[in-house]
């Protein structure tokens, strides 16, 4: 089983990538083949349709979504801003959204986030789901938001808190036995 | 397979358990057993956490729990009231999320919606998706929303526009399909 | 300046009836004449089309929209139920949607909410604005969310932390003056 | 009363560019001075904090802050894009959400859609109202969504439906005079 995960963050610190670092080698540990990508490698313009007569898809959309294609399922960590979905993960849909048939159709998603405050992130992910499951993502009903996140993770990484880090092993091996039993084609 | 299906609407006369009495017809005709449940038969009071504490939760809880366990999936046609969620289905959702483990882990979801207006009842679908997924339901990414119910059904129930009716054909036979692999525990 | 406070919760012995109390004393020092209604004096049925062709709008509901309609502005205090709206207080709004005018047209709104998890109840104050909005509300921008509630309050009922307290101050200064300018009609 | 209006589009032959002018047209009927806006004007990168760390808030930002700041309300004519705000805008609204005071605090908010679809844009409208908000704007219950747009002007770029019409025309009168009646600073 193929697994692709990327952090929704442009800044090289980012919590998210963090989390995504460590949610990477936990899947890696579950047996699943993990494609790590950076969101640095799908840059893309501003979602124009006249850009879009003129010049096609980007380049950086077709990478996204190859990426998304040659994989089972995909794990987004993102961070929330302003109570949603980040305008540039939202930019990265939109385009995606254009080609057809959707590189999303009949995959399975997870979602994460990590944030500073204490909401962790929650309302940007649940912001996400109606945008991927309009275009045919199976999206596990878990998600993981890492709340206080400059505090949570120690110096391997790991998540501090014992609970916190049993909760998302848990969450992630449910996705990988689901993904391996998905068959739609 | 086992699939559970009601209409999130008390009204006797009401489009969306007509859509549900035409979905529960279709998922036969694929090879589904089919459990068609009446909303009148899981009353229940208003959500009061004083009212739990003195008498547990209400049988009506109970029962639809229960009902939603023994199938592989659920499917759900409910109306949109004001933008989101009917009162009467969230506050079933709400006393259901009372019962640990949550009857839903594991289990797939389908949501579809008809609607005398041109929206469909769509808002009141994606409004639904962060409970559902919160308490650990697989929702499709498709849902079927139905507008202008009012002309849309032919005299036997059917739906009158082919293209339309072809959609919905294909979303369920997906849908049939996921659930019937989905092997989580 | 006539506002009226309710916060939507059943049970006795709620943090969000706790924090009502508090805003509704800042609200009388700051000048504003304060209804402070409990959720219980507007029992009603869950929504049903049939119940109300046959025995129209609930008296509860009446009760409440008659107060909603007396005051120049509503404060609504809120537990946040697996991520949204509670289902009592969405089948209230979906009552009172049934009332022609809306008695909420032109009359503004402040939304708030206490829980003892991190989040604070602020998905649910996010579910909450579609709803209100599409029936006339002028909302606030401004939102209160008091995480770790059991934490949150001191022995006299006010908010332990300086800081956030002072935040929760200039909200209802804020909130008083645009109602006070406000003027519709 | 100054009022700023745009059209989240960049696309030249946009429905919602063609429903600004409208709604431009009928608040300079309602007396108000219109600063009417193209969204190719704000032009800026994807958010990325890194970037706002080595060169600031980009002067597309600051060009459209300046604006809505200038004015006492601000209308977004936004078209929808699955299911959601679109990525453009959303990243317009991240960026702003950087400047302090927000350039929003204190102003009224009008929001309208136009679409080809049965739907009208109407679910962008609703993913736009908690980051509007949560950056202090006070938006108007009523908002404007114009489904089927490829029928629905007339030749002289009016809306054909009267009845339509004469809905849009309350709106905008009961916007100017609320944001003519706020006052609060």
């Amino acid at each position: 089983m193929r697994l692709f995960i990327f952090a929704a963050s442009l800044r090289k610190d980012s919590f998210n990538k963090k989390l995504a670092s460590l949610i990477a080698r936990k899947l890696e540990g579950l047996g699943a083949e993990v494609d790590h990508g950076d969101f640095r490698e799908f840059d893309m313009p501003l979602f124009d349709a006249d850009l879009e007569t003129s010049n096609g898809i980007p380049s950086g959309t077709r990478a996204l979504a190859d990426r998304i294609s040659a994989a089972d399922g995909t794990i987004i960590v993102s961070p929330e801003y302003n109570f949603g979905v980040p305008g540039p993960l939202k930019n990265a849909i939109d385009w995606l959204s254009r080609i057809r048939p959707y590189p999303t159709i009949g995959k399975t998603g997870f979602l994460a986030s990590a944030a500073p405050s204490l909401v962790g992130g929650s309302r940007g992910i649940i912001a996400l789901r109606p945008a991927l499951s309009f275009m045919g993502m199976w999206l596990s009903g878990d998600s993981f938001s890492l709340a206080q996140a400059g505090q949570a993770f120690d110096e391997q990484g790991g998540i501090r808190d014992e609970a916190l880090d049993k909760l998302l092993d848990g969450m992630l091996e449910r996705f990988v036995k689901v993904t391996s039993s998905l068959k739609i084609d």
